[in-house]
């Protein structure tokens, strides 16, 4: 595996040893702070060099119209694009006239430390200004979790070597310039300039600007407050205009006498509420904080974080990087969930204008399993946006023909954003994997309130969705036909088995969760006909599988397409999509991300560990990982299927897609579900956590089947299970099941029942791994840290 | 059949008896004048009012860009649009200073007749202007087929009731103000102002404007001059600017004085060729008409026109409308042709912007069979044009990553002009139309020459690209995965019945025709083993066939898709893509226009006709006809399954497509490969005139299967075959097969051989037809003329 060199390998941080402006963009990413309400990008204090500016509130967003050159019925009309709100970070520094921009002068040493305990940002540089006089700056940030509006930043500067005057500009800043994207066309548009002025204002250490978006016209408030600290000759004056407040902070220093501003930050964002009330609501947020004070603030971030870890961490022996980098994942996962309330989890969280700050199918399916088992309360809330969404998504199940509601493929808001159909619209497994996270949550939390309402809602307009798309052919099978699955690389095919093994789920869920609630149901129009239409379609869903080679298909007829010429596809043409038509794509054996293999990690009870074992082998050279979605997955059935080294191959893939930049577009930031991938490579796989769905399609039962990689000597990692809290602790030769909290907990562990209490903890041995020869890759698309093919293959024909 | 209220059924010509301002546009379409080089639509003399004002000269274009809210790789960049280039027709009329507009004032009397034999358009009105004074216009237009830069007007103008003081304004016309269209997304966005000033010129009687196009730098140049009659006080002036140039004549006319104007247009354009060569071209083409002269060019045109007629005219009693019809069709088709001159046939030909002037597989599949039978050097020069696009095409395959070429979905220059692939790029089925175009017209003309030279270029180009496309599967069945039919509600499927037996022709051919032509075969790289691969590959193309059901599947999986709910569908909801999403059409038994049934026409020796039976009854029910191409292919299968009422009810659809603006799209032009279904319908269907396919796949024979339904008394077409003239006459009781020209004919007549000679016509006895229960179509889908659905379900059902 491969790190940039300024980036150190450590168990509880991130440091970075010194500026590189070739990976700024990225590193703005990978430091970017967040509470999933709001967003600050890694950004430099002093505003440039930039490589992406970003200050983001989630369900902040403008519309575009979508254009089309052959437009066609039900196609979207509007885009939506999450924008740049006015940026409180910028603290700029003059040194005798000198702007410090780190581009000049001579820089000489650098250091950013984001700590995953604390939850702060700390900087430290010592650069000498074109006028040959040295400063010290010193900078910690962070964005509270306990305050959900309030961001903070400690700045101090200090000449080191001979007195300097300095000038501080901490400034509130709106409609920043933005750097022009181009090229892939999965890089969203930027808008230029979406707010317009409303208010502004600066007076002593205060400053305010009120904004308003043009089309959504939502009003967008940002305050400012500060404590000065320095030496008497330090003197301050505030001014604004309508896109930028500033308070500009003068002082002659000497060494060893700093300058130290703290500067406290509150948003706020309505759609509805008045300008007076917003702006009180910024003032209150602002006037909190420095009653808290920076001290407090650091104080309760670091509680709140304590908790989390408490019930999240994992720990890994035997790999630093991916230590490191579980905990990373971890800590910005939490980042884009903890107060997002209500609404969504971006695919990129608050961390850049990636896919126009939408939220995909990855929330339900990555981002939410790890959630659920650490910090439910937060997918509660998420699941609570997509409720709140369901007017819209029922709207455009009647726009499209059909029952129930239709979520959409990519939104801020809950309209559907994409404009292209066959991997948009066709991509209706949403619709279950929403349903899915409905049954995770209820079962690992046992939230029964949720279940009655909000789930049971999302599942009966889901369950109607799956019957009204799909029909029954003259021998009484169920066919859902024209769907896209997971994988991009087939689109518009019939019985996509991921999607129907997820659709059979949602359709027996809705059923059993509406018969337990016999009055909800009522109201909502569930009789049993209704229930037993959902039943007998589960049951007689169609699962292709092409007898002759004994293995599933992707959907119907895939495993007699053309198999892609891999041999023929030079490395520089991946990702594919970027240098072959879909028609192409469409019509071959090529798979873009896992798709049949997802479907046995989500439904591993209808897969005997034969077929899971064929279906591995089978897909596993057609899979080119062109979607950071797709490691993480093979890594759990890698592991299932007993190639130990391959799943921690693709765990190391998973883990590392951002610190490493492996897709090349962290700048535009994180893959969130990549990260959260991490977690489901090391529970999921390694852990072999699953929950068992019995008969009637609902989990009721957690299982493990841990194994451990021959690289790896222990991990141990906690899940939160209906009030208890559970640790499993893995090494080659046994695994351990504590609680440290709750009722006794009946869990599986290699089929094996075992129940633990907090008295006595479980120690289960290891049963041996066997397993076939392992499968390749196609050709050049090996992941990193296994022998090259060469080698591979000499080896495997031994 | 309905028609409007103010055209007459007459034999030889359409006759409109009064202005209907309501139905302006398509009165300018089915008055539109061309010559395949230059289109006039039949806007009035004055200008305006106008529906539409057009004048377009074949391959005069304007680029734009493609706007896609997601882009993929191979998405064409550019988009073309036929523009609306110098009017020339313009004559205004100011009649004592109120200018003659058609909407003031009032119209006494207007009539326009286009004469099918005469080839020039006359109108006649009477107007009293608002100042009280009435005068009598008389005017003729002709777009000359004899020279082909060349159109002109006599415009004349006389007082009835008292004296008048009268102005003429002849002018050139750039960059003529064009409404605004918009709503159906197949309706093309027009071009504004494409036309930039280069020169400007009006010197007595003589006017000249050179402009050129923006981007695709082609310059334009209209001429005209004038002789003027009128009484003493005739004076005239001519004055230019840079977009009109303008003779006014004016004169004080009593009743008895008229004045007379006759104008010679000429246009000359060339994206190479200097402004003095352009220039002198349509001023050297004006002073020729002028030379021929009005009455000149009136003759040529009715030589040429009797010319055409005797080797095309079609008879037809028994049923005024059809005859009347089938004239206009075949009259229109010839216009779209007749001097295009390795120019593209477009959709629309030049009678409107529709589709915005592009050329679609119609041209090969529909207008040219029409034309190889009747013109068939028109059919050369359109061949000539796909095969001058050839590099474009290859360029294209590279593009897709196959072989051979791809011509484009949609074009007026070769460059693939189609924003939405899964109608556009995956309709490969146009490469096979054109090479089918290519065998029919060899076939028909025995033009060696082209066969040897361009002909064997298409044919082998395109069986490349079928053999790269296609593959093999384990059982050596070759299949072509995710290409879309004819039938454009359903999209990207494998083994399309209709594509794969055309891809199966062209393979045959290719190899067939290479192996006739070894030194030419050799030229291009065809060896021995390339002819073997395209056999084996055609002797092993799949075609699906559902044997439960005994029918041919449209494509693979079509019979067990769900079938549309075309109950719940309301009338108004047709055309279903204006009113459902793609992705439903694609997923159900629903078909736009003939797809299977096209594919029975086709290749009519591969369908027994106990399958054409079966295969009819089951995708007639299925058939919304949609599209505009639909229902002359239904006419050919319902005859020759014995249904002779209802191929008469298709034949009426194909007939009045525009006549009766069945599609309220006839404003933007005339749908001319519907006009050549007309003919198609009548000879294919009533004629049952078929080219046999021999076993090595190129066409070898003609036959016939003549039957009438009970309203025709006789069906007469005239055919040219190989230097033959050949007349076929059918009456209910038998069929006279007659030469009025060249060497003795061997046909088939319901699969009996007969030669007929020049000296002895065959008379042959038609057999008793025989069918089945007349299949029934979609609910509220019934073509005109029929009983409606209920009295038939009934019939049906005694």
């Amino acid at each position: 595996m491969i790190t940039h060199p300024s980036f150190t390998v450590e168990p509880w941080c991130l440091r970075e040893t010194e500026l590189n402006l070739d990976v700024l963009a990225q590193s703005e990413s990978v430091f970017a702070l967040s509470n999933g309400h709001i967003g600050w990008r890694g950004n430099l204090d002093e505003g440039e060099p930039h490589g992406l500016p970003g200050a983001y509130l989630n369900g902040v967003y403008e519309r575009h119209p979508l254009p089309y050159a052959e437009a066609g019925y039900g196609y979207p009309e509007s885009g939506q694009t999450m924008i740049n709100v006015t940026n409180g970070k910028v603290i700029r520094l003059l040194v005798d006239d000198h702007p410090c921009d780190l581009r000049y002068g001579r820089l000489l040493a650098h250091e950013r430390v984001l700590d995953f305990r604390s939850g702060v940002l700390s900087r430290t540089a010592q650069w000498t200004s074109p006028g040959g006089r040295t400063v010290r700056i010193t900078s910690h940030r962070l964005v509270s979790f306990t305050q959900r509006a309030v961001a903070a930043i400690v700045y101090e500067v200090e000449p080191v070597d001979g007195p300097a005057t300095v000038a501080v500009q901490s400034e509130l800043v709106a409609n920043e310039q933005l750097p022009h994207l181009e090229g892939d066309p999965r890089v969203a548009a930027a808008t230029d300039s979406p707010l317009v002025p409303e208010e502004h204002f600066a007076q002593e250490t205060r400053l305010r600007l009120v904004h308003c978006t043009e089309r959504t016209a939502l009003r967008v408030a940002a305050a400012a407050d500060h404590l000065v600290e320095g030496p008497p000759s330090t003197s301050w004056t505030a001014q604004s205009e309508p896109d930028v407040s500033r308070l500009t902070v003068t002082a002659d220093l000497v060494p060893g006498q700093p300058l130290r501003l703290v500067k406290f930050v509150a948003y706020g964002w309505s759609g509805e509420r008045s300008l007076p009330a917003v702006h009180d609501q910024v003032d209150g947020a602002v006037a909190a904080a420095v009653s808290t004070g920076w001290d407090g603030l650091v104080a309760a971030q670091r509680d709140y974080l304590d908790r989390f870890w408490d019930g999240a961490d994992v720990e890994v022996e035997g790999d630093a990087q991916i230590q490191q980098a579980v905990r990373f994942a971890l800590f910005h996962v939490l980042q884009a969930a903890a107060r997002g309330e209500n609404r969504a989890i971006p695919a990129k969280g608050l961390t850049g204008t990636g896919y126009d700050g939408h939220s995909f199918w990855d929330t339900e399916s990555y981002v939410l399993p790890l959630l659920t088992f650490t910090a439910p309360e937060t997918v509660a809330s998420e699941l609570r946006w997509r409720h709140r969404t369901l007017p819209a998504a029922r709207e455009r199940a009647r726009q499209l023909g059909l029952s129930g509601a239709t979520f959409p493929w990519r939104t801020i808001d809950g309209a559907e954003c994409s404009a292209y159909w066959p991997a948009g619209t066709a991509a209706f497994h949403i619709n279950a994997d929403i349903a899915a996270a409905v049954l995770r949550y209820v079962m690992v939390t046992g939230d029964e309130d949720f279940e009655r309402g909000e789930g049971l809602d999302l599942l009966v307009d889901t369950a109607r969705l799956w019957r009204s798309l799909g029909h029954h052919d003259a021998e009484g099978v169920f066919h859902i036909d024209g769907v896209t699955g997971p994988d991009e690389y087939s689109a518009v095919a019939r019985d996509n088995v991921y999607t129907n093994l997820m659709a059979r789920l949602n359709l027996l869920a809705a059923a059993n969760v509406a018969t337990r609630h016999p009055e909800r149901a009522e109201e909502l129009g569930v009789d049993d006909e209704e229930a037993a239409a959902w039943r007998d379609a589960a049951a007689r869903m169609a699962v292709p599988h092409n007898a002759s080679l004994d293995v599933h298909e992707q959907s119907a007829g895939f495993t007699t397409f053309q198999r892609w010429d891999f041999e023929a596809t030079p490395p520089e043409n991946y990702p594919l999509l970027l240098h072959y038509p879909y028609f192409d794509l469409y019509r071959r054996q090529v798979i873009k991300q896992a798709d049949l293999v997802m479907a046995m990690m989500e439904c591993p009870h209808l897969f005997s560990a034969e077929q899971k074992a064929n279906n591995f082998a089978y897909y596993e050279p057609l899979t080119v990982r062109d979607s950071s979605l797709s490691a993480c997955v093979q890594a759990v059935l890698a592991a299932e299927t007993g190639h130990l080294r391959l799943a921690y191959a693709y765990l190391g893939e998973a883990a590392l897609m951002d610190l490493d930049d492996l897709e090349h577009n962290t700048r535009d930031g994180l893959h969130i579900a990549s990260l959260a991938g991490t977690w489901i490579a090391l529970v999921g796989g390694f852990g072999g956590m699953r929950r068992y769905l019995g008969d009637g399609g609902v989990p009721d039962q957690l299982s493990f089947a841990p194994r451990l990689p021959e690289a790896l000597s222990r991990v141990t990692f906690r899940v939160l299970v209906r009030g208890r809290r559970l640790t499993v602790d893995i090494s080659p030769s046994h695994a351990r099941y504590h609680l440290t909290e709750g009722e006794p907990l009946s869990l599986l562990h290699h089929g094996d029942p075992v129940t633990v209490t907090t008295d006595a903890p479980a120690d289960c041995p290891m049963p041996a791994v066997s397993a076939r020869p392992e499968p390749q890759q196609p050709p050049g698309r090996r992941p990193e840290g296994l022998p090259p093919d060469e080698e591979h293959r000499a080896a495997a024909e031994e």
